[in-house]
C-alpha cells in the first residue's frame, strides 16, 4: 500500500494551479534541442574515421531572414545560445510558439541558426498528435505537400503554409565516413542501440556533405523509445 | 518560398488564446488509451495459435478502490467507456489530472478498470520529461523504489508516494502462445515493425497468464518512433 493524502479540491485552486503552470511554461527556459551520445569506440587502425555520435533533435525550427524579421522585428538577427555539433550550426536564443489546427499551442520552440532559404518546423509525432497535425516524414527541405502552422513571435505571426515535418532519421557523413561504411548519399543504414530499452533503427538515411562530421539525428520519440541516455552500446551498420 | 501572413500580436490576444487552449484541454475528451494493430496473418496449420496484435498503451492509471473513493467520492465505481482487448479489462469514463514536481500538469489521464490492489501510473518518457519525473522501467506491480506524484480527481487529491513507472514493453501470452514461440514467462522476444519508420524492438518481455490472448503492449514513444499506424508488416521472433 502507498502513503496517501486527501482533501477536497476547489475549482479556484485548480484554476490558480493551471495559471501558474502555464505562466511557467510560457516564461520557461527550454534546453538546447539536442542530447548527445558518443560511442565509446577508440580510434584504431582500420576503424571508423570518426566516433559515432547520436543526437536527439528536439522540436525546432529553421527560418528565413524574412520570417525572422516578421517574428522578431525589423533587423532581427539570430543570436547564439550554444554551438551544435556540426561546425557553424547553433541553437539560437530565439524562441517561438507554434499554434496548430486544434487551437493547441507549443511554446518555447527554439530556432536553429544560421538562417536558411526556407522555413521549416521539425516535430515529433507526439507533438503532431498534440497539435493535430498529421506530420509527413521528410528529409530537410522537401516540403511538397507538407502542412503548415501558425508561428508566433514577440513581434508578429507567420502563417506558414507548408514546411512542418517529422525529419526522417538520418546520419550526416563526409566522404571518409561513406567510404568506411560502404554507402552512398541517400542509402540507408541500421543503428543499433543496446540497453534496457534497446532497439534497432532501420532506414537511417545517409546524408552526404563534404564538411560534416559523422552524426546520427533521431527525434524525441525515437530517443525516448530507446532511452538513449541509458544506452550501453551503439553501432551503425548495413 | 512559402506563402505567409503577418500582423502584430497583442498580449491580450495571446492570453485569450492560451485560456481557450487550456479550457479545451481541461474539458476535452481523451481517446481510449490504445491504438490497435493486427498482423494480417491468416491462421494456417502449424501457424501461430493467435493473430499478432500490437497495441499502444497511452498514459493511464490503475487504481485501488480506496484511492478511487478519495478521487471520485465515497461509493464511487469505475464506469465502462470501452472494452479493451483482454477480456474483462476496460477503459473507464473516469479521468484524473497528474501533477509532477515541476508544477506541471497532465490532465485527462484515463483510469483503466477493474480496480486493482495497487495504484499505478504508466507514462511515456516524453511525459516523464515534461512532468520532471525520472521514470523507472518496470513490469506492472513492481513499485520498489519508484517515484510518486500528485493525482487530482473531482472530489479530492491523492499524494501517491510510489507507483509511477514506464511500463517495460511486453507481450501477453497464454500457454499456447508460449509453446508456439518457444518461450517461458519472463523471457524476451523481438518485435519487428516494417514500414517508413521501421525498427526492431528488442527485449519484449513475455508475461504469462492462462486466460490472456496474444497482445504486445508498447508505449506512446515506442508507437510513435515506429509510426505503428503506418506499419506494413509485424513479426514477433526470438
Amino acid at each position: 500500500m502507498v502513503a496517501e493524502g486527501s482533501r477536497a479540491l476547489k475549482r479556484g485552486e485548480v484554476e490558480a494551479l493551471v495559471r501558474e503552470v502555464l505562466t511557467a511554461r510560457l516564461r520557461g527556459e527550454q534546453p538546447p534541442p539536442s542530447r548527445e551520445r558518443h560511442a565509446a569506440a577508440p580510434r584504431t587502425p582500420g576503424g571508423p574515421p570518426n566516433p559515432l555520435v547520436v543526437n536527439v533533435s528536439a522540436r525546432h525550427m529553421h527560418v528565413t531572414p524574412e520570417h525572422l524579421q516578421i517574428l522578431f522585428g525589423t533587423g532581427a538577427k539570430l543570436t547564439k545560445m550554444k554551438d551544435l555539433y556540426q561546425e557553424g550550426e547553433f541553437a539560437s536564443e530565439q524562441l517561438v510558439t507554434l499554434v496548430g489546427p486544434r487551437q493547441r499551442i507549443i511554446p518555447n520552440v527554439r530556432i536553429l541558426g544560421p538562417t536558411r532559404n526556407y522555413t521549416q518546423v521539425e516535430l515529433s509525432y507526439t507533438d503532431g498528435v498534440y497539435l493535430g497535425i498529421d506530420l509527413p516524414l521528410r528529409i530537410s527541405g522537401n516540403h511538397d505537400g507538407t502542412p503548415g502552422c501558425t508561428i508566433l513571435g514577440p513581434k508578429g505571426a507567420v502563417n506558414l503554409s507548408k514546411g512542418v515535418i517529422r525529419a526522417e532519421r538520418h546520419v550526416h557523413m563526409s566522404n571518409d565516413d561513406m567510404t568506411y561504411y560502404g554507402v552512398r548519399d541517400g542509402d540507408q543504414l541500421k543503428l543499433r542501440i543496446d540497453g534496457p530499452c534497446g532497439l534497432l533503427f532501420e532506414r537511417v538515411r545517409v546524408r552526404f556533405h563534404p564538411k560534416v562530421v559523422l552524426e546520427v539525428h533521431i527525434d524525441t520519440d525515437e530517443g525516448n523509445a530507446c532511452d538513449l541516455e541509458s544506452a550501453t552500446h551503439m553501432e551503425l551498420m548495413k
